[in-house]
């Protein structure tokens, strides 16, 4: 399980006053940082390898700005092309949203989805969560 | 059914030169304003009664800058204190992105769920959509 | 002087009710379209040609969500690898904002600075300002 | 002055794979927190006693996603109902930006602006700058 932190912005937060909805995907997408090194490990646009298929969040609680939140990333699972993540946000001791996302290994030059390579299958494997009881 | 247009902002590519997959419920949410418009006709801030409760999507195809998106927006289902909107993006004539969203008719003075005024609930329910067969 | 318009997402707006003062560089970038074309016909990133070197904005009133914004983009000078553009917003017939911003021509290629072509420079000239007296 | 870091976010970026410009406000604003602690030293919404009345932002440098930017904040003068702020962005150790920001003390409910108290003054002052030689 990676654990990051993301500050919210001021500008994260809409005219009700909380954090926008629409700032979860762009901070559960920072989050995935450590799993795009697994695929990507020089970060680089030219040799990005992944690209987002689908997404899902939920909210528990307002969040705010100007106090910090702390993201749990894990996987799910891993298919021959694509792999599943899931992800918890926190601010205050609070779980304030979940999210679950798959990505599909691509290959930007085909245009098509691409095997994951063994070598990367076998460092993600280790972040797959225990199933809850 | 609602029809509404966005037009990509360059903004909203990220590096990869298409759009962000960040973007989509940001569009979602300017596509469900005809609907916003039903529960608070106004618009205010200070009178705003709904709060974002979940949020899917799926990305079909990449998405370009400087082209219109088209978004179908109808509801699936009104429950007491919650209303279930499907969307669907298109560029170019095809299917780019669809969402779900659950929306929670929410008191931000008492912070808690209310209920659907009835007013509201006969002006929203001739968009639900037909059952695909 | 070309005329566009913006109109603004909820998400544009900040906590304090109104739109971010950082929404108008976004504003002025999407205004700054039809100079896009004129020195990228395409509007393709892989032909992109210009590079931001300045920006200044003022703000003269709180702009609100839901209003439409209209903005008017005219070149001040021409130079030889620079342009200025001046922009001015308005909402509800008051100009809430006005822009400058200083553009190059650049090579992404060599990752320098690259004269206006004629062709270009002479579809630029009609859009400078006539100088207010 | 103040030192402060951002982390570019993916979304940060546009098509052309660097920074987009118009996130340099975004982050001067994150780093002028200090400031606003000293002016509203609670940071709630409610209280906010700032407005943003002028912008001004250069670039010297594209800036890349995945790496620290540092940024310097410290006052350029101050008046009798506002402040100006000079700000600089590092990447890498070369300087990519900097950015002059006039904020002016407002009153919400009066919606006009108010001299800065005294005992704000006395807290921004030590935060002027030297003059440079």
């Amino acid at each position: 399980m990676f654990t990051t932190t993301e500050w919210p912005r001021f500008t994260d937060c809409d005219g009700l006053g909380h954090v926008s909805n629409t700032i979860l995907p762009v901070w559960f997408e920072e989050a995935r940082t450590p799993l795009f090194k697994i695929c990507n490990p020089s970060l680089k646009l030219e040799t990005w390898n992944l690209i987002l298929k689908r997404v899902e969040y939920e909210l528990f609680h307002q969040i705010w700005h100007n106090q910090k939140v702390t993201i749990e990333t894990e996987l799910e699972q891993i298919g021959t092309t694509s792999m599943v993540v899931t992800q918890r946000a926190y601010q205050n001791d609070h779980l304030v949203a979940s999210g679950r996302t798959v990505l599909i290994f691509f290959d930007y030059n085909t245009q098509k989805p691409s095997p994951i390579p063994g070598t990367v299958r076998g460092q993600l494997e280790p972040h797959i969560a225990e199933p809850t009881p």
